[in-house]
């Protein structure tokens, strides 16, 4: 690496060497690093298994406590705790708190290849010719082209993993931390957070800092190593549009009794056009304008749009924008919609109801709350009565358009400032871990509720990704790269041993 | 009932008599009718179940042999049989064919509140506070508002029931046939007949008349006896539209990854109106105008809108035209909508495909092969590329939009002269028939083939409907109301003893 400047040189002439140090750790002790991600992930911490979520949250308190942590499961009632550790450093003048989630999305196990409780290992993404490895009894080094294939395995037990073993490999390597650590580790992100802000609040003076390093989400596309400092916000609703209360011959009654299937169309295409944007009036008021480092970042980031046209198996995307363009603006994003019924069941009838689920990503300064009256004003402007049950047989033939709404609570969206000390500190940090130039992104498409830490702490927000972008999360045979692991842990250790500011 | 018209004085003179001991006749015999209407219902005969059809087309063929009738079934390959009847007449000069169906709508046994192929009689219709009635133990007369409750009890074995039981009637009273009578008993009606054509080309000789009566449909809704002259065609398609191949994080991806249920969405929208017009390009172009008799006929029919909202549960129709008014113009229902999850199961992510089931009824002139043709042109103007199966990696890469459709083969729409002196022959016979004014449609909103026989016999083509509109014909709890039955015996024995001209 060239040194241009004269912070870059100080930190990557000393970095280089941690990197390499680090490499040389983890070469070592491949199977020793996959031997408690294996375990990690075999804990069914999903939300239908509280049992599962406990259990993962005392394994993680135990290994923060054995590696010399203060910590404590931070708790309110009906939810997951927050595992938290600390650990000072002495002389450090800076705190860095390391968020990550040890929860999953809810898994349909009859999609996945194997059980997505069981850890397995294949020598490529599914379909790709691969084969299924035997890695306890395969000798290290370890091709870092296998993937461990898992529920949580990518999103998010990875950062805990490479967090903990890049402490170890610190501790290894006689390297001090160069700042005080805290660990926050949420067990209900992908339930959509609801008592995060409860709990950080509580504790707020135990969870101080300088810094928060958000490890959730994947690498950039490219598979360059991703900092983020923003994310989308969320929200989003399931709806029921009704119709007649009984199906109706669609011969004798059709272009006189309305039709919900159509109607729910009719609304998805009045809210949202052909090219994604949101036609919601007043919709894009609150979209905060970009700066210029946000500007430039964005052109800066390589380009994606012929990879992922191949991996998703797409002729184009729905915009002409470039993804990281696309994702800069608010999305409205039909999750499904189910009405009578299709293919051979299809009769001939006017259905009695059509469902409609939506999600909102959101971007600053959207919030869900304006986002949700900005809704109802559009859906009341259109004619639409909104209920909140079952409208009974007087509501009925009072109102032409009836809506059931029921709204997820969601969170706002956030954005931190790209050029504050603190960033660059955390960007000249993360370079000098890799090989591979930074992308560095001011938004991240995917909901993180960054803006809960903001509110409270009004300390810096960096969001330090560890996934493989292709890691199915979300959906079946969610799975995690070995090289992305090794490069967490070279990231996660330049975060605990080089970073000043 | 006064006589105004001397044709109408000799009809209902003798028709008047003709009616009273017909009632007579139920009246002392109203379990022996039920009976066999009980026997026919209990027949599988469903698309899905090849041995049911063929069950019920043996007990009808059956059926008419013990009552004297040259009888055959009428077959193709792959087909169910049509049920043929004939006898003549000694001294008629005119021939009157008599056409049903014997096959039902497929079923969901779960939505039916008892097993549709097990008859069951209730007080009234499902949620009026009504009970269930052993008929077979109660004492005649029955009330005329029960209800015996079966798939294909109103749609349409009802119409195959009154002509056994008002040639029974007839015999039974020394009333001769003022006709020769034939009987055309179809058996895949609700598949939209895709071998009528075949099988009554093949018999044409056989089939020759002066007058088909087409035994399908429901009276009219303000219980009026309706007799119809034209009926709506139908086509339809079942469509299915490609997203990623996989599903995909609508976070990271929303907004630049095409979601295939806001395709399916917007093409729905883009093809119909809120007030249910087709907006396809020249989609209106072959509709006729109507006659000034059929204007008249428009005009003179009662009112519904009142008591079909009450009975829909509905504050308003989605048009402002009156439902005969909307039945004149052609329709585009959507009859099912599928896309990704909805409700408790919606996850985040953009879905794979949608798929989209639509019927068309037509109007005179539009044939299906010119809808199909107009939809298609329509869908490559808006820059679908169609196919006929899943697509493959290629052509999705290849293709921004695809679309798989399957087309049903569906008829054309048919309206006949209303003015015909076979028409006016047979709207006498029907008053005659009955204590109400008959209300005369110049369409019925529902499809049955009546341009298939227009085609091959030239001959003038009359729909006379027996069951109660609300009969949930095409839906769960399927039903015929007593009366209904009775009048249909009634107005049977008018056609086949009281028809001259």
């Amino acid at each position: 690496m060239l040194c241009v400047a004269a912070m870059a040189c100080t930190v990557s002439a000393r970095a280089d060497t941690l990197k390499q140090q680090v490499d040389g750790w983890r070469t070592a002790h491949e199977q020793d690093i996959l031997t408690p991600f294996d375990t990690l992930i075999r804990f069914h911490s999903v939300a239908a298994e509280p049992q599962g979520i406990a259990a993962a949250a005392g394994w993680l308190q135990d290994a923060l406590k054995t590696r010399g942590f203060q910590t404590e499961l931070l708790a309110v009632p009906g939810a997951p705790p927050v595992v938290f550790g600390s650990l000072p450093t002495p002389g450090a003048t800076r705190t860095v708190v390391f968020y990550a989630h040890y929860d999953g999305q809810p898994v349909t196990p009859s999609q996945w290849a194997t059980p997505p409780f069981d850890p397995v290992m294949r020598s490529g993404p599914l379909g790709s010719g691969e084969h299924v490895v035997d890695w306890k009894t395969a000798t290290p080094p370890y091709d870092p082209e296998w993937r461990l294939y898992g529920r949580s395995a990518g999103d998010d037990k990875v950062s805990a993993l490479v967090f903990l073993q890049a402490f170890d490999a610190l501790k290894a390597l006689g390297r001090r931390p160069s700042v005080n650590i805290k660990v926050v580790w949420e067990g209900e992100e992908e339930a959509g957070s609801p008592h995060l802000q409860e709990i950080l609040r509580k504790n707020a003076d135990k969870l101080s800092a300088d810094l928060w390093l958000i490890g959730d989400a994947p690498v950039h596309q490219s598979r360059r190593p991703l900092l983020y400092v923003g994310a989308r916000g969320i929200t989003g609703f399931d709806a029921t549009i009704y119709g007649p209360i009984k199906p109706v011959h669609d011969g004798h009654y059709g272009n006189w009794v309305p039709n919900p299937a159509a109607l729910a169309a009719e609304l998805v295409a009045e809210m949202r056009a052909p090219d994604g944007r949101v036609l919601i009036p007043g919709f894009m008021d609150e979209v905060r304008a970009q700066t210029s480092a946000e500007r430039k970042a964005i052109a800066a980031l390589p380009p994606v749009a012929g990879e992922l046209k191949q991996e998703f198996q797409i002729a184009q995307p729905e915009t002409t924008d470039r993804l990281i363009e696309a994702i800069m603006r608010p999305a409205l994003n039909v999750r499904g919609l189910r009405a009578g019924k299709v293919g051979t069941a299809a009769t001939n009838a006017i259905p009695v109801d059509a469902e409609l689920s939506i999600d909102f990503r959101l971007v600053p300064d959207q919030t869900p709350e304006h986002v949700r009256a900005q809704v109802e004003a559009f859906l009341r402007a259109k004619g639409w009565t909104i209920v909140d049950r079952t409208p009974d047989e007087a509501t009925r033939l009072a109102h032409p358009r009836i809506i059931k709404i029921d709204w997820e609570a969601g969170y706002a969206a956030f954005r931190s400032d790209m050029s504050s000390p603190t960033a660059r500190a955390v960007m000249a940090a993360a370079q000098s871990a890799s090989d591979m130039p930074l992308a560095i992104s001011p938004m991240l498409g995917g909901s993180v509720p960054l803006y809960i830490f903001d509110e409270i702490f009004h300390a810096p927000i960096i969001g330090l990704p560890v996934a493989n972008h292709d890691d199915n999360q979300h959906a079946a045979n969610e799975n995690i790269r070995l090289q992305n692991v090794w490069d967490g842990i070279d990231v996660y250790a330049a975060m605990m041993a080089e970073l000043s500011w």
